[in-house]
């Protein structure tokens, strides 16, 4: 069995479910720390920032630090600066991309926005939404933070993130960019941030479509854990299946 | 020239342009009350009530009764009393809506609804269309006024409510039914009102997809007007042309 020297971890599904714990996940963690080796948090939850992130994982006994936390808004806002000419962004989004883009230096603007960025917004309104359309219809860039339809919650479905900008993508007639799991960029972005070779570095994750795919798609070893959205019997449906799948991570310390 | 007894006359782009006149529309309803030519108005706006509407008209000058106007709203309260049922409907909309389905007896309730209904809300919020998602994925019927994703005004184009619809329909993977102008329930539910046999009857409108498709698929002779959505150039795009088309409906009176 290959050791790996590097580990990239999802969170929700992963690490918790909302605001259960998962069996196993702090004595993982644990662990790694105990082990020296290298780890970043990866989450396309972009309403936190990244203390109230890492401040999460520490309610749930996980050691984290704010530098071992990449979200995707964290991401969209280095997408910007990396990939984008413009600086003018229109928001809609909760505190955690607003922060984000503010401390990328990105100017926050209603009107004449040359980039609409769309994170998960639960104020969203009617206007918001308009504001975003009219932006993206005079030729702004439509750049998202991830492109989830749909979010279990003990609910049912909510809408996700992508449920708007697929509105907003409809009627201004752009089309979108995601920049969260399994797009290329934020794994890039993490693989660059952990600074260990990519065939030593492990991503984990419980959701076959972003976690997973985001790890093959980025020709990395991946680890699947059947405590979160994948159930055992959907993963087997996927043709290209990941490297390992355990019931919890505690299947996985004599792996170390 | 075919000699009509019976008219069904849009509103926006036909009647009115928002908050415009559109030359000729006045004089074209005098003509029909001066022959005693039975008329309708037809709208896919959900927005307003029938009186609101017909007030509206008359603040053109316009001579409406509440009696002649069909809102989106109205039909989809009828659609719900004649083909479900069920009565009891969870609401995404405004008071046009709201006030015709609880004229018609349905019961509003914000949980367990049988029946998830939507119109244009510009007062929408991420809980109003998470609980419309969630009623429609535990297996509520998805109904909605008129299919309309955008909406043209002085702004440029702004969502409307079909972009909604589709968002409720992605997140609960639930199909929705939609009951305003093309389709041919409002335009069944209208000729039973208008009491004129359809072969007498005509459809004014400005809007292709929406006016002349409606009067072509219900059997009608369709009069396209110039003074609104689709152009005279757009117009000669579509295979299937209206019986006839005028610039303004001052040209059409000479053929009453």
């Amino acid at each position: 069995m290959k050791h790996y020297e590097g580990y990239l971890i999802d969170l929700d599904g992963t690490m918790f479910r909302g605001t259960d714990e998962i069996q196993g996940a702090k004595e993982f963690v644990d662990e790694l720390n105990k082990r020296h080796i290298p780890h970043l948090f990866l989450t396309n939850n972009s309403s936190r920032t990244l203390e109230q992130t890492a401040e999460k994982l520490r309610g749930f006994g996980i050691e984290a630090q704010v530098e071992q936390v990449i979200t995707a808004s964290l991401a969209t806002a280095a997408f910007i600066k990396e990939k984008l000419t413009s600086r003018r962004a229109f928001v809609v989004g909760q505190t955690g991309l607003i922060s984000a883009l503010e401390e990328a230096g990105i100017e926050l603007t209603d009107q004449e926005a040359e980039i609409v960025v769309m994170g998960i917004d639960r104020n969203v309104t009617y206007e918001k939404i308009t504001r975003a359309a009219l932006n993206a219809q005079k030729g702004a860039y439509l750049l998202a933070t991830n492109p989830d339809i749909k979010v279990p919650t003990e609910r049912g479905f909510t809408p996700g993130n992508g449920a708007f900008v697929e509105l907003v993508s409809h009627v201004s007639g752009k089309k979108p960019t995601y920049v969260g799991k399994p797009q290329p960029f934020m794994m890039e972005f993490a693989l660059q941030k952990l600074g260990i070779p990519r065939e030593k570095t492990i991503m984990v994750g419980d959701n076959y479509e972003t976690d997973i795919m985001a790890g093959i798609q980025s020709g990395l070893d991946t680890l699947h854990v059947q405590t979160g959205v994948t159930s055992e019997e959907e993963l087997a449906k996927y043709p290209k299946q990941p490297t390992y799948s355990v019931r919890t991570l505690n299947e996985w310390f004599s792996h170390m």
